[in-house]
Formats: C-alpha cells, structure tokens, sequence
C-alpha cells in the first residue's frame, strides 16, 4: 500500500492472560478486551521491515501452552526463552491459521493463506515470521492446519517416525490417545503395520479409538487401578514404542512394560503441567534393565521435515487412509473455555477455535 | 585327562548368600562355608560337554550385584532372568579373574587365565561359558581384568564412546566418579579432550579425582546442600554428556542442568539400590526442553567391541596415559566386607578380592 493511503483501524477483540495461572486452569485466568483496535497495515517502524499483518481464521489449543507459563518459572527456561504463552495483560500465544492482510515480507503477500504461531486476537501483527508456513493445499479444511497438517502433526510424524524409528509389526503404546498428536500417532503406526494401543480418560474416546481410529486395543486409564497391569494385560510381551504425553504414574507403568531396546519418545506430559511439583518416576532403572532409550524432542527441530510430511499425509487424508476428529468452537470468547476443557479431558478431538471463516 | 585316573578332591571355601538381605547390605547377609569340596575335573556328565573348572584368582566386587537379587524381585526381572548374583545359600555370582584348570571346551584349555561371570568361591565349574574371554596380555596386572580391562572397562567405554557419543570440548558430568567405571569415563572423556567435572562422597576422593585422575573440577556431593546449584556452579553453560551412575536426586539435579541435545547414558542408580521404592524423579520434562536422549545401556551388549576396546586402552595404560586404582583385599573371607564397602562409599578405587594369586 502506498503510504498516504488512509489506513483501515478496525475492532481487534483478544483473549489476554491474567498475572496469575491456578495450579488448574480455569476460564478466569484469560479475559475478552473488547476495546482495541488494530490498523490494517504493516507500520514504517524499523522493527517491521519484513514483518506481516494478519487476520486470524482458526486458533489452536494445545496443551504445552499451560505447561509454558510465566518468565519467572525457572523450570521452564528453555522453551519459554523462545516464546512465552501466558504473559500479563498480553494476548495468549498459540499456533494458528491466518490469512495474510499486508506484509513487507517477501515471501508472504496479502491474501496468502499461513499457519504457524500467532495470538489470541482477531488480527495480529507478525514482526517474526519465521515460525509461518504458507499454506498451498487448499482442498482440505484449512482447520487441519492447527492440527493433523500444522504442528499437531509435525509433532505426531516427527516423533513416531524420526525420534521412534519405528519397525513393522512392533508394539506401540500411546497415551492421550485420543489428542490431536496421539490419534495421529496411532494411526501412523497402524498404516506401518504395527500393534497400537492406545490410553483415553472416557469409554466413549476408547470406542471411538478402537472403532473409528482403527487402535488394535484401547482402554480407559481411569478405570485401572493398577496401570502396569493393565499395559501387561495389552501388551503381554512388552512395548517397543511408547509415545509419551502424559509423564507420572503412567510413564511408571509404562517403563516396568518396556521391551528389550524400546523407545520412549518424549513429546510431553500433560498430566503434570498443573502440579507445582511433578509426580516422582521411581523405575528408571528399567531403562538399563531392557537398554531403553528415552528421548525428548521439540517439534520446530523437524520443521525441515515439513514438505516431505505433507507428501505423506495430504494422500492419506484425501483418500481417508486418516480419520481425524475436530472438536471446534465458534468464536474467539469461547477459546478460553476450550483451552480449559483440554486439561479436564472433556474435548472430542482436537480444540480449535474459530475467529473468523475467511 | 582320562577318564580313569585319580581325580584330586580339594577344598573349596565359597561366600554363601543367606535367604535374606537387608535394605542396606550387611556382612552378615553373607558367609563362609569352609566344608565344601571339589574335584579337580570337569566331570563327565551330559550337560559338561564344553564345560570348564577354574580356579578363581581375583573377583570383582561391583555395585550392580546388590541391584540385581533375589528371584523374587519381580522389578529387576529381565537382568535377573539372566543371572541371579544372590541366591539363598549360593556362593554369590560376580566377575572374575581365573586360572583353567580342566576344560572340555575347545576354546579353553588348562592353564588360560580368563576373565568372566564366575563364583565367589576357590574352585567353580563352569558349564556355559559364553561370558568368558580369554586373558591374552598378561604384562599388565591380572586383577586389571576385574576392572579397567574388564567389564567395568568395557562399562565405562561403551557408555561413553558408544551410547554416549562424545565431541571433542563437550561438557561431561560423572556421578559417582571415583568408581571403577567413573574414573575410567573420566579419563576418556579428558583424553578425548573434554571438561569433565566428577563427584564423590570425600573431600580425599575429590582431590585424588582431581590431583591424580585429571578430572578438571571435582566435588563431595554430601557437601551440596542444593547439588542443582552445584552443578550450575561447575557448569555455567550447561552439561553436554551425563554418565548417570547414582539416579535419585542427583538424576533430578543433572535435568535441570543439561544443555541442548544432551545425552545421559544410564549405567545404574547406586543410590537407589538399597531402597524399597526408589526415590522419584520429577524433572524429566527437561528432557523434552532440551531435547535430551537418555538411554539405559548393558555392557554385555557390546562385548563384540572387546578387542577394539583392548587396542585403545592396553597402550595407555603401558604408556601411563590413564591412572587405576584398585582398593584389594586378601582371601575370599573378607570378600564380603568389601562388596559391603563399595555401599558406604570407602571404597578407595576399584574393590577386588584377591582368592590366590596363581
């Protein structure tokens, strides 16, 4: 746009943290701002030189983003040195679908369609763009892009297959199966032609797995009182693969079923981001009984991976070789209360968020 | 020898395991049995066909064979299902130096001295003698073979060059330094040329780590008060390979301490060994912030690498290039004392028990 142009100030609604997170997420740790504005053009400022404005169409739950919490957590300075998701009186931060408004980047132009992190906000103003991915499959729902095409699935690809080395016929394990990188996951495994199990917190996701997302086996972990049984019950001659979500007691369990030379790949562990002190694991030891490696992984590392991912995937999906399920909610003053659902189990599938359609 | 000849019957005193062993391992859980004895030939029976005598000359006095127990101990079941160290009313099973005195086998025969899983005992029959190597070098000390030139070598060089994958200026934190493995680690890691900070349990250990083995900081652990703070104090910038030999708090400290892409190569807990239930770790989600590999490891895997190891090792110990030192004790009947030693930490280098010295 030329710069004497009037520019266009619009209504910019955000969904901003509160200064404090409970130890369990509640609705009233976010709040709606109804009152700024935002102008539809990428400013002068020296700071903007290849920054991008955009208008954002899905949001994304995720549960790492309650894991990653305020700067003055010591516990979590890695990650949160590159980004933080809950700071005071600032949009939440998160991955998202947006359609490019302006931009000075090269390779972003208005109208473009893009995934990658975003804010809580119906426009934002990108200054980094290296997290964005721009967006040319477009005959599938743009919505995938917050999860089975964006970093959902990254996360589920670079996992099973890079991190797990996973072989044919091999016995995999997932927890939080029924998440957005769990259900993928087993999936993947299933299309490699490997044994999955996988663990869900109702019978309804665990008919769902066994019957819609094609798991071998699944159970409802809040039903067993003694998980190691259970998985000994599924898994009578160990796990190889172990897609690790949850961390605590089940990774306990999990480590007293691991087969000879199995992997764990550390993707997260949702069950622990709201103990201020996490659950004690007491059988490491297992690790050198069965020469298990245990590996921790952080997506953006596989991010060079993406085009071949997409190679993969898209032909899966549009020959529905990949179910996936959507759990979506209309409007940006609903996202908190989705965010929330994520840590009470109660989401049908992955959380999105809907903004605005285009 | 043929089969009609007068076969010599001797003596044959052994360490005995009693039906149980305390939480902190006692002399009393084992003891002396003086009124056995053996023949001096490999008998003729079925299963002897590749059968061996020897006669022990040093056994080795190591940690995991207090880790490793009864049959009974259902957490330990995949080690255990190979070897079991302590059976009620058994001479305990260890690593061992010995002579050959009768052998069936063809690899074997009367005079070789091999090293091996052997008994605690002056005479053992060997019937599968799959974990013996034949001692070639001889112009080096042969209880050597109990340690540096044994299995806890072959520990400490797989763990380190093998599982752990070491460059050369990395950042390398040993636990339990002054061990028989530990010391080793160390002293590759320095040759290799990394910064190698160990701990140990006495303020005359730490000297000698650092006045003797070459390490370039060490310290007493039961010193630190806070040993995550230690850790940052002798890593600012973080540790890049950690040999975990100890588990427990120290593991939880060592989390919060790694650096990006960091490996833990898991040898054993020997804190952990003597309790119950071993003391949880909470700060394993370091593992996805750094994305870390840990990765638990058997040194009879990589018993393929023996002679390559032999090749590295044997010219530097000619050369002085690596320091030993072993803390020996004289006769079978206070074996005990110092396998019990080796869990108060006043082990002062390597514990072997000298049965005869030829």
């Amino acid at each position: 746009m030329a710069g004497g142009d009037e520019v266009k100030e619009v209504r910019n609604q955000q969904v901003l943290a509160r200064d404090y997170i409970s130890a369990i997420p509640v609705e009233s740790d976010m709040y709606l701002n109804t009152s700024s504005t935002i102008k539809l053009r990428v400013p002068d400022d020296d700071d903007c030189q290849e920054a991008m404005l955009l208008k954002n169409l899905y949001l994304s739950c995720d549960p790492y983003m309650r894991g990653v919490k305020h700067s003055d957590d010591a516990a979590s300075s890695t990650l949160q040195d590159r980004i933080v998701f809950f700071a005071t009186d600032k949009p939440i931060v998160g991955y998202g679908v947006s359609k490019v408004v302006d931009s000075k980047h090269p390779e972003f132009k208005a109208g473009d369609l893009v995934w990658g992190i975003t804010k809580w906000e119906e426009y934002t103003l990108i200054k980094n763009t290296q997290s964005f991915f721009k967006i040319n499959h477009t005959d599938v729902p743009l919505s995938y892009y917050t999860g089975i095409l964006g970093m959902p699935g990254m996360t589920a690809y670079a996992g099973f297959y890079e991190v797990c080395n996973p072989k044919k016929g091999e016995y995999v394990y997932v927890s939080s199966a029924f998440g957005a990188v769990g259900q993928l996951v087993g999936q993947f495994a299933k299309l490699m032609g490997c044994y999955v199990v996988g663990s869900a917190g109702s019978q309804e996701k665990v008919d769902i797995l066994k019957n819609k997302f094609g798991f071998d086996e699944a159970f409802n972990y809040k039903e067993e009182a003694d998980l190691a049984a259970a998985l000994k019950r599924y898994f009578p001659q160990g796990i190889d693969i172990y897609f690790e979500n949850v961390g605590g007691k089940m990774l306990d369990a999990v480590l007293l079923n691991m087969r000879l030379h199995g992997r764990i790949a550390v993707c997260g562990m949702i069950s622990q981001y709201n103990f201020e002190q996490h659950q004690g694991v007491t059988n490491l030891m297992h690790l050198v009984y069965n020469r298990v490696r245990m590996e921790g992984f952080f997506v953006p590392d596989f991010y060079h991976l993406y085009p071949k991912f997409l190679d993969l995937v898209v032909p899966y999906i549009k020959q529905g070789n990949i179910t996936y399920a959507e759990d979506i909610v209309e409007g940006l003053e609903n996202g908190p209360a989705s965010l929330v659902r994520l840590f009470s189990g109660r989401n049908a599938g992955k959380a999105v968020v809907v903004v605005a359609r285009d």
